[in-house]
C-alpha cells in the first residue's frame, strides 16, 4: 500500500516533469496531463458547462444529535462560517495548503469515484456509494448501517436573516445556549424545498443555471481509514435540504475519516471545494471519462498554482478578491504553451501594444462622412430616447442643468459686459436652450453639451471693440461672420476634414482640457476674491466703538447741486427738497450727494458668508462623491448619496444661506421674455447698417472663429469618445460639426452668442451617466460596463434651461457662491481624472511610493517626468498667451501643441511614447475586441439575421471610427 | 538519466508523505526531511546566523558585449528592476510557481554543490567549481574557458540616484540608444569595491552584519545541459563588483544553460533567491553538511508554502507585504507538530485566551503599594531625564502646552466665574504649573498631564454658592475640604486602595474616556456658539441702505442723570460736559447714556471670522495628520508634518487672522503675578473666619472630593497604562495618588484649584510620544515600539505654562477661536481611538463592509450591538446626570458603571464578554512575554549581572501590576 501512494504521487511528477532533466527542454512539449486535457476538453466547446456553487458541510457534533453543518461556501471565491460569530466572513481567495493538494490528489486516485450515477434521492445515492466501496472490499460491510446514518444527518445552514428580525432576537436569546437557535435554518433530507432555502436571498448572487457540488467531510469513531466517494450526477438533482439554496446538485464529494484529523479533512474539503470552482478544473469535471482525467485535472491545475513563501506571508490573512482575475480561456491557450508560471511578468514582451492599427486617411466621397455618421447613428435613434428612462438620468440632469445655468449665467453677464449688453443674460439663456436642445435632438454625439465658452467670449469683445471704433454695425457684422463661418463649416464637413483629429493624441487632448479645467477653477476664485473686494470687510471695526461707526449723506454743496439739476433734470423732484439723511446709498450717488462716514465703504458680513458658502459647497460635494467608498450603508444608498451629491450640497447651503438670512448675492433670472437691450429686436437682418465690402470682408473673422469652433467642438468630442467611456453607439464627429454650424447660423440671425462643445460640463455629464455592473459573485468587482447614451437627459437639462427664464421664483434663492462651489468641483473633478495630473503627483512623490502604472513598469521615471515637463510648459504658454491680446489665436496655439508633440517623436522613443501617450496598450484593444466577438455569438438566435446584416455596417463603423481618431467602437447588438 | 529524475521527485513525495495513506495517520510523526532539519538546526541555536542579502544577475548581451546584470534583489521582500522603468519596483512578496521550486530541486540534487569552499575571488571560485564539474564528468573540459570566461563578465547594478542628477541627466540623455548610460553603476571583477558600491544608500537598509547570497542564471549558446553550482563559502568574502552593496559574500548559486528557456531560469534563480532570504531555508544553508541537508530545507519549505489557485488570482499582481508575518520560530514549532497549513484558520482555538492570570487581592503590607511604586521607579529616574531629548520631544510640548493653557485659560475663566474671582485665569495658570511640574518630577507615571476638570470645577461652582448662602467663608472652608481630602488620599495610598481599579474593564474605561471625550467636543461647539450670541450677525442689513445704519450714544434724560451722578460720583468729570457723541459703547452705558440705533447690538464679521478659524483649524489639524499616510513626500517629512500639524495649523490660522486683522476675541493671558481678586493674598490661613465645627465638618464634602479624585486620576491612568501603549517602566498608582493628595493640600493653602489627571490631554501626550521602529528591510511595515517614557516633556510643559505669564506679548496672537479647534480636534481624536466608538460605527455598516475585528470572528454581531448598546444608554444616562445638580454625584455614577458591567455578566457568555470587553487577547500576551524574556537573552553579557540583579524586582512588578490592573509591564532592560 505504501509503495502505491509513493506511486502516485511520483506518477505526478513523471507525468508532468517527464521532459525535464533539470530544466525543461527547449521544445516545447505538452506533459501528458495537458495531453489527456486537451483532449477531453476540445471535444465540444460551444456548449459552456453550468457555474458551479459549492458548499461545505462538516459533521457536528450538537448536544447528542450529530448533524451537517455548513461552514463555508464558494461561487467564485470562498466565505467562511466565522467560528464564534455565525457570520459570514467576507468573500477572499482560498489560501490552501501544497499538503491538502497532494492529499487531495491521493483521496482521488484511491477512493470511490462515480461518474454519471443516475441519482434521484441522498439515501439512494448513498446507499449506492456504499454498495460499491464494499464490492471493492474497501469497506466491510458491517460498516455499511453506520456511514449511511451519518451521511443521512440533518443540515444546518447559515442563513442571513433581514436586520429587523435578528434586533428583535437580540433581546430574546440572552443566554449563550440558546446562541444557535435563531441564526440558522435546519433543513431535513427531505425531497422538497424548505422555505428557507426558496428565501434565501443568496440566491441573486448565483447565476440562474448553476448547479451544485457539495462537499461532505467529517471525522467519526467507527472507521479507522478514510471513506472517500467523489460522485458526479448524470443529471443535477435537487437532494432536499443538502444546499442551503435551491440549486440541483450536480458532484458530491464525501470524506469521512478516522477522529483526531478533523483540521486535515477540513483542508482538503476546501481543497476540492476550491477546485470545484476553479474553471478549467469543472470543465474537467464535468467531461472526466474516468478517474484518470480528475488526476490529471489536478496535475494541471498544481502546474498553473501560485506559491507564496511561508515567510513572507501569513496563512491566516485573507486576501481580497483581486480587481481582474485571468480567463478560464487565456490560461488554457497559454496553457498549452507550456508558458505559465511566469509571476511579476519578468519578461513578458510588450512589443504588441505599439503595432496599432494602420490608419488610412482617405477622401471617401463628397459628405462622405456626414452620411456615414447618420447612417450609423439613425438605427440608434428610437433606443436614444426610451435607453434615458432611468433613475440615474434624474440626478444627471439636476447636475448639468444646474452647470448649464451657471454657465449661462457667468457668459451671460460677461458677454453682457462685453457687448454693451446687446447679448444679455436672456439671449444667453435663450441661445443655450434653443442650440442645447437641437445639438441633443439632431447630433452625432448627443452627451456632448454645448455652452458658450472662453475663447468665443473673447473673441466677441474684441470684435464689439473693433467695431465700435470703426462705425460699422457689431450685429451685422457679426451676422455675417456667422453666416461665412457656418458655410466654413460645411465645407469642412464635406470635405471630412474632421480627419484632422486622428493627430490628436492623449498629449494634445490632456493640454487642452487640463486647460481648460483650469480655467474653470481659476474662474470660480477670481469670482470670489471680486466678491470680497465688491464686499470689504472693515478690518479696523472695533466692537465697543460701534458707536463711531455711520454713514451718512451729505447733500451737495450748493455750489455744485445746480450741476445735479441739469444732470438729473429728468427728475421730478426738488433737489433741495430730498430729505438727504433718508437717501441709500445709490440715490445718495444718483442725486449727487456726497456719503460721509467711516463705514461707506464696507460691507459687513457678506464676504466672509460668501467664503463660507463657497468653499462648504465644494468640500461638501468632493466628501459626498467620496462617500461611495465609505463602509457605512448598503451600496445603492451610498452610490444614490454620490449621484446626488450636488445636489444635496447645494440644497444644505442654500437651507444655510436662508438659515442665517444675510444679503448674500443671489442667482439672478431673467424673468420678462425681452432682449437685454431695448434697442435691439429678436431678428438681425443682414442689410442696410454696414457698406457692401463688409459683408465679404467679414470672411476673415470668420475664418478664425472657424478654426476656434472646429479645434473646440472636436477635441471635447474626442475627449467625450475616449476609449475609457466604452461608448457602442459610435461617434459622428462631421453629424456634430454639420449641426453647430447650423447653429452658428441661426443664432447670429438672432443674435445669441455662438455655442460648441464644453469640455469640462460634458465629462460631468458623461461620469453622471456610467453604468457599473451589479456583481454577481461575492468579491468580485462591479465592472464599468459604458455610459447610458441617450438624448433625452441632454434635451431636458436644455428644455429646463429654457423654462428656467420662468423659474426664476425658485432660483433665485441660490446664492451666487454656492454656483461657484460648484463650478470649482467641475474643474478639479475633471483635472483629477486626467492621466497628466497623475504625472504631476509623481514629482513629489518617492519612487518607492508611486503607484504601479503600466507605464511607469516600462518607461524611465526621468522620460516620465521629462514628458510632464514638456506638457506643464506648453500649458504654462497657453495660460500666458490665453491672458494677453493672442487670445483670439487660441485655436491655432492648440494647433501648436499639435506641432509640439510631433517634435516629441525625436526626443523620446515609440516605446516610450507608446507606453506614455496611448490610452491603452494596444493588446488590450484585441482582447476587447476577440470577447466582444465571443460574446455576440452567445446571443440568442432570433437576433442573428438582423446581427448579419449589420456586420457590414459593422466593419464600416469600425473603420470609419479608426480612421477618425483611432478610437475603437463596439458594434451595436 | 531520466528514471533519475523521476525518483529524485518522488523522493521529495516520499519523504513527506510517507505516513500518509490518503491522509496523515492519527499518530503525530515527523517526516524524515523534519527530522534531519531538526537534527541540524537543534545543534546550536544561540548563536543566529547573518541576514541575507540577496542580488539575482542575469546576463545579457549589451552591444557586443556579454554582461550581468542585476534584476532583482531581496532583503526580505522581492524588489526588482522594472522592464524598461531602469527602477526598482515595490517591495512586494515573491510569487512563485511551483514548477520553478520542483525545477529548482531538481537542480539542486543534480549540479555541483560545494559547502564551506575556501575562497577569496571569484575567478579562483570559479576556477574551482569547473574543476569538479569536470572531476565529475558533467562537463566537457573544453567548455572550462567559455564558462570561466562568461561568468568573469562586468557586473551592472541598479544603482538609485540622488534625484537632482537624476533630472540633471534627463536633459542629456535624449537619444534611446544612451538610455542606459547614466542610470548605472559598471562594476568590474575588482578586488576593492568602487566608489558606487560604498556610496550606495541602500546599505542602511542591509543590517551592518549582513552576509550577501548571488544569485546568477543565463543562457549560453555552447551548453546543452545546464551547468548548476551552489557554493557556500567558509568565509565571507568580499568578491569585487559582485554585489550591489559593500556586503560579503556567503553563498553563490550558479544557473547557466542552453538558449531558450531564460524565463525558467529566471523562474528557477528567483525561487533559490526567496529561499535564501527565508529565515528556515537560510538557516538550513548555514548549517547544511550536505546536499541531502539543502534539499531536506527545500522540502521542508514547500510543505509549508501557501497556495493560491490560478483561477482566483493573477500572477502579474504584485502582493505588497504583509503587516505581520509569522515568525521563524513559530514555523519551527509549528511545524514539529505537523500543524501547519491551517490557512484562514478555520478551526483554531480561542479557548486560551479567556484564562487571564488570577489576580490576587492582597493587602501587601503598610504603605506597601507606595513603596512598591517608588522602588520601581527610581532605577528609571535618571533615564527619565535622558531619554528626553529627542526631536519628537519639542512637538510634544508645543502640542501640550498649547492644550494646557487652552485648558487653563478655559477653566480660569470659568472658575472665575463660578468663584466671583476668589480662582481665575492667574490662579489658574499657577496652579497648573505648580502641580504640573510637581508631579510630572515626582509621580508614578509621568506621562499624565494634571488639569482642572469638569467635576471639580462643577463641586467649586456649588461649593461658593452654598457657603456664599450659609455666611462661610469660602477660601477657609476650601482649605480644610482640602487638607481633609488629602489626609484621605493618604489612607487610600496606605491601604492599597488602589486595587479597586482592577474591576475596570473597558466598558468602564470607554465609558469614562467617551464621556470627557463628548464634553471636550461639546464644550468647544458650546463656546462657539456663544461666541456667535456675542457677536450677533445683522442679517437685515442691505448693503445699498448702509446710510440708515448707525449706533448713537444719547444723553440720558434729564431726570435721571442725576441717578447717573450719583452713581458715578468718582467721575471726575462733569456728566454734562460729555460730548456724548464721542464716547464708546461701554462708557455711554457707564454713564448712563442709551445706545439708539439699528446697529448697536450687532458686530458685523466676528462671528463668521470665529467659525471660519474655528473649523479651519481643525479641518486643517485633521488634514495634516492624515497626511502622514499619503504617497508625497519622503516618510520622515511626512512624519514631521503630521507631528507638527497642530501647531503648523495654529500658525496658519493664527498668520489669516492677522492678515485679514478683524478684532477677533485672542487669547488673555494675566501679565501681572497678583491674585485675580485684589482682596485676597497668596495664602490661605487655616483659622480665624468659620466656626470651630466647621473645620470637622468639611470632612463631609471633602469624601465626596476623594471620590471624585480618586476615580478621575485612576481611570485616566488605567487608560494611559493600557497594554496597547507598550509602557516599559511600570505604572504607578499609588504614588500618583500620594502625589494628587499632596497637591491638593498645598493647592488649598495657597488658594489655587486642585487639579487631577486630565484623560484628553493625556492620551494626547501619549500620541505625541510614541516611537515607530525605523523599517530595516523594504517592504517591512515600521512597528509600533512604545512611548518616549519620560519627566522632560511633562515638566517642559508646565515650566513654559507658568512663564506664559510672561509671554503674553506673543500669545495675545491667538484667537480663542483657534484654541478651541484645537479643543474640538483632541476631542474627536481621542473619541477616535476607542473600540467603542468602532463598535457604534458598525450599526451604520452592512456586515459584508464590516472591518475584520478579531471580535466579530468570535462573537455574534447581535451580541456585540446589545453590548454597544447598553454602553450607549449608559453614557446617555451619565450625560444627562451630568447636566443636572447630580453632577456632583459624577464619581459615584462612574461606581455605578461598575455594577452595571457586573450586571453584564448575566447576560453575557464568558466568551463573548472575553472578547467584547478585553483589550488584547491572551494568548498574545503570552506570546509578548516570551518573545520579551528571548530578546531579554539576546542582549550583551556587560548587562547581564544587572539583568539578574533586576530579575526579582521585575517578577515583583508584574505580579504588582496584574494585581492593579491586570495589565502587563515589560521588564526594565
Amino acid at each position: 500500500m505504501w509503495h502505491f501512494i509513493i506511486w502516485n504521487l511520483s506518477d505526478y511528477i513523471s507525468r508532468n516533469y517527464s521532459s525535464t532533466r533539470c530544466l525543461p527542454s527547449s521544445a516545447i512539449t505538452l506533459s501528458p496531463a495537458a495531453e489527456r486535457l486537451r483532449y477531453i476538453l476540445g471535444e465540444d466547446d460551444d456548449m459552456p458547462n453550468p457555474t458551479l456553487f459549492t458548499e461545505m458541510d462538516t459533521l457536528q457534533q450538537d448536544g447528542d444529535e450529530l448533524e451537517w453543518k455548513e461552514s463555508a461556501r464558494w461561487v467564485k471565491f470562498e466565505e467562511k462560517v466565522e467560528d464564534g460569530g455565525e457570520r459570514w466572513s467576507k468573500p477572499h481567495v482560498s489560501t490552501l495548503s501544497l499538503h491538502s493538494l497532494f492529499e487531495l490528489r491521493t483521496c482521488l486516485q484511491t477512493g470511490t469515484v462515480v461518474l454519471d450515477l443516475e441519482g434521484y434521492s441522498l439515501p439512494q445515492i448513498v446507499d449506492e456509494i456504499i454498495e460499491r466501496q464494499i464490492d471493492e472490499g474497501m469497506l466491510s460491510p458491517d460498516l455499511r448501517e453506520k456511514i449511511s446514518f451519518v451521511l443521512l444527518r440533518k443540515h444546518r445552514h447559515q442563513t442571513k436573516k433581514p436586520i429587523h428580525r435578528s434586533l428583535a432576537d437580540m433581546g430574546k436569546a440572552s443566554g449563550g445556549g440558546a446562541r444557535h437557535a435563531h441564526s440558522r435554518s435546519m433543513n431535513d433530507i427531505a425531497d422538497t424545498l424548505s422555505t428557507d432555502q426558496l428565501r434565501n436571498k443568496f440566491m441573486k448572487k448565483i447565476p440562474r443555471d448553476a448547479e451544485a457540488s457539495n462537499v461532505l467531510v467529517g471525522e467519526v469513531d467507527f472507521l479507522d481509514k478514510p471513506f472517500v466517494a467523489f460522485v458526479r450526477l448524470a443529471q443535477a438533482t435537487t437532494l432536499g435540504g443538502l444546499t442551503e439554496v435551491p440549486v440541483p446538485t450536480r458532484f458530491l464529494f464525501i470524506l469521512l475519516g478516522p477522529t483526531g484529523k478533523a483540521k486535515s479533512y477540513n483542508q482538503i474539503g476546501r481543497a476540492i471545494a476550491t477546485l470545484m470552482v476553479d474553471d478549467l478544473f469543472s470543465d474537467v469535471a464535468y467531461k472526466a471519462r474516468d478517474r484518470e482525467d480528475l488526476i490529471a485535472g489536478i496535475d494541471e491545475f498544481l502546474d498553473e498554482v501560485i506559491v507564496l513563501p511561508p515567510g513572507e506571508w501569513d496563512p491566516k490573512i485573507r486576501i481580497e478578491p483581486p480587481k481582474k482575475v485571468p480567463t478560464a480561456d487565456k490560461r488554457k491557450s497559454v496553457h498549452s504553451l507550456n508558458e505559465l508560471g511566469q509571476p511579476n511578468g519578468t519578461a513578458g514582451g510588450s512589443g504588441g501594444h505599439a503595432e496599432d492599427e494602420e490608419i488610412v486617411c482617405v477622401f471617401v466621397r463628397f459628405c462622405g462622412g456626414l452620411f456615414l455618421d447618420m447612417k450609423r447613428k439613425l438605427p440608434w435613434f428610437p433606443s436614444d430616447f426610451y435607453e434615458g428612462f432611468h433613475i440615474q438620468s434624474i440626478s444627471a440632469v439636476l447636475f448639468i442643468y444646474l452647470g448649464c445655468i451657471t454657465n449661462a449665467i457667468t457668459f451671460g453677464g460677461l458677454l453682457g459686459d462685453a457687448t454693451d449688453n446687446y447679448q444679455g443674460v436672456m439671449e444667453s439663456f435663450l441661445g443655450t436652450a434653443l442650440s442645447g436642445t437641437v445639438f441633443c435632438m439632431f447630433s452625432g454625439q448627443p452627451l456632448i453639451i454645448l455652452s458658450s465658452t472662453g475663447p468665443i467670449l473673447i473673441f466677441e469683445k474684441l470684435l464689439f471693440e473693433f467695431s465700435k471704433n470703426n462705425g460699422i454695425d457689431y450685429m451685422e457684422l457679426r451676422l455675417w461672420i456667422g453666416i461665412h463661418s457656418c458655410i466654413q463649416c460645411f465645407l469642412l464637413v464635406a470635405t471630412d476634414a474632421s480627419y484632422i483629429i486622428k493627430y490628436m493624441t492623449r498629449f494634445t487632448e490632456e493640454g487642452f482640457s487640463s486647460l481648460i479645467s483650469f480655467i474653470f477653477i481659476s474662474d470660480a476664485i477670481k469670482k470670489m476674491v471680486s466678491h470680497t473686494q465688491y464686499y470689504p470687510i472693515n478690518t479696523d471695526f472695533k466692537p465697543d466703538y460701534v458707536t463711531a461707526y455711520k454713514c451718512e449723506c451729505l447733500a451737495p454743496d450748493p455750489s455744485e447741486s445746480i450741476l445735479g439739476c441739469i444732470v438729473y433734470h429728468y427728475s421730478t423732484l426738488n433737489i433741495t427738497d430730498l430729505d438727504w439723511s433718508q437717501l441709500s446709498k445709490k440715490e445718495c450717488v444718483k442725486y449727487g450727494g456726497s456719503l460721509v462716514g467711516n463705514t461707506c465703504k464696507y460691507v459687513p458680513d457678506l464676504a466672509l458668508m460668501s467664503f463660507i458658502l463657497f468653499f462648504g459647497t465644494y468640500s461638501m460635494t468632493v466628501s459626498l462623491k467620496k462617500f461611495k467608498f465609505s463602509r457605512y450603508f448598503p451600496t445603492k444608498l451610498r452610490k444614490l448619496i454620490s449621484d446626488f451629491s450636488i445636489f444635496m450640497a447645494i440644497m444644505t447651503f442654500v437651507g444655510l444661506d436662508r438659515l442665517i438670512g444675510l444679503k448674500t448675492p443671489k442667482l439672478i433670472v431673467p424673468t420678462e421674455f425681452k432682449p437685454t437691450r431695448p434697442d435691439r429686436g429678436w431678428i438681425v437682418l443682414p442689410f442696410g447698417k454696414n457698406p457692401w465690402w463688409v459683408y465679404l470682408a467679414s470672411f476673415v473673422p470668420a475664418l478664425l472663429v472657424t478654426i476656434l469652433i472646429f479645434m473646440d467642438q472636436q477635441i471635447s468630442a474626442v475627449i467625450v469618445n475616449r476609449k475609457e467611456n466604452k461608448l457602442r453607439k459610435g461617434c459622428g464627429y462631421h453629424l456634430d460639426l454639420f449641426w453647430v454650424g447650423v447653429l452658428m447660423a441661426v443664432c447670429s440671425f438672432l443674435g445669441l452668442p455662438w455655442y460648441v462643445a464644453a469640455t469640462v460640463i460634458s465629462i460631468a455629464h458623461i461620469d453622471s451617466l456610467k453604468m457599473e455592473s451589479e456583481s454577481s459573485a461575492p468579491g468580485e468587482q462591479p465592472q464599468f460596463l459604458g455610459v447610458r447614451e441617450q438624448r433625452l437627459t441632454g434635451i431636458l437639462v436644455f428644455v429646463l434651461t429654457g423654462v428656467s427664464i420662468f423659474l426664476a421664483p425658485v432660483l433665485q434663492f441660490i446664492p451666487m457662491p454656492v454656483l461657484y462651489g460648484v463650478f470649482l468641483y467641475m474643474g478639479v473633478a475633471s483635472l483629477s481624472g486626467i492621466q497628466f495630473w497623475e504625472r504631476i503627483k509623481l514629482y513629489m512623490m518617492p519612487s518607492k511610493y508611486q503607484p504601479d502604472f503600466p507605464f511607469l513598469r516600462h518607461v524611465p521615471l526621468r522620460r516620465v517626468h521629462l514628458f510632464t515637463l514638456v506638457q506643464i510648459i506648453c500649458l504654462a504658454v497657453l495660460w500666458v498667451l490665453k491672458s494677453t491680446v493672442l487670445a483670439i489665436l487660441f485655436p491655432v496655439m492648440i494647433l501648436g501643441l499639435l506641432v509640439v508633440r510631433k517634435m516629441l517623436d525625436m526626443v523620446f522613443s515609440q516605446h516610450d511614447l507608446a507606453w506614455i501617450d496611448d490610452i491603452l496598450p494596444g493588446k488590450d484593444k484585441k482582447k476587447d475586441k476577440k470577447k466582444g466577438d465571443k460574446d455576440d455569438t452567445k446571443k440568442k438566435d432570433k437576433k442573428k439575421g438582423r446581427a448579419d446584416d449589420s456586420k457590414d455596417k459593422v466593419r464600416n463603423v469600425k473603420i470609419y471610427c479608426h480612421q477618425l481618431a483611432g478610437l475603437e467602437q463596439k458594434k451595436p447588438g
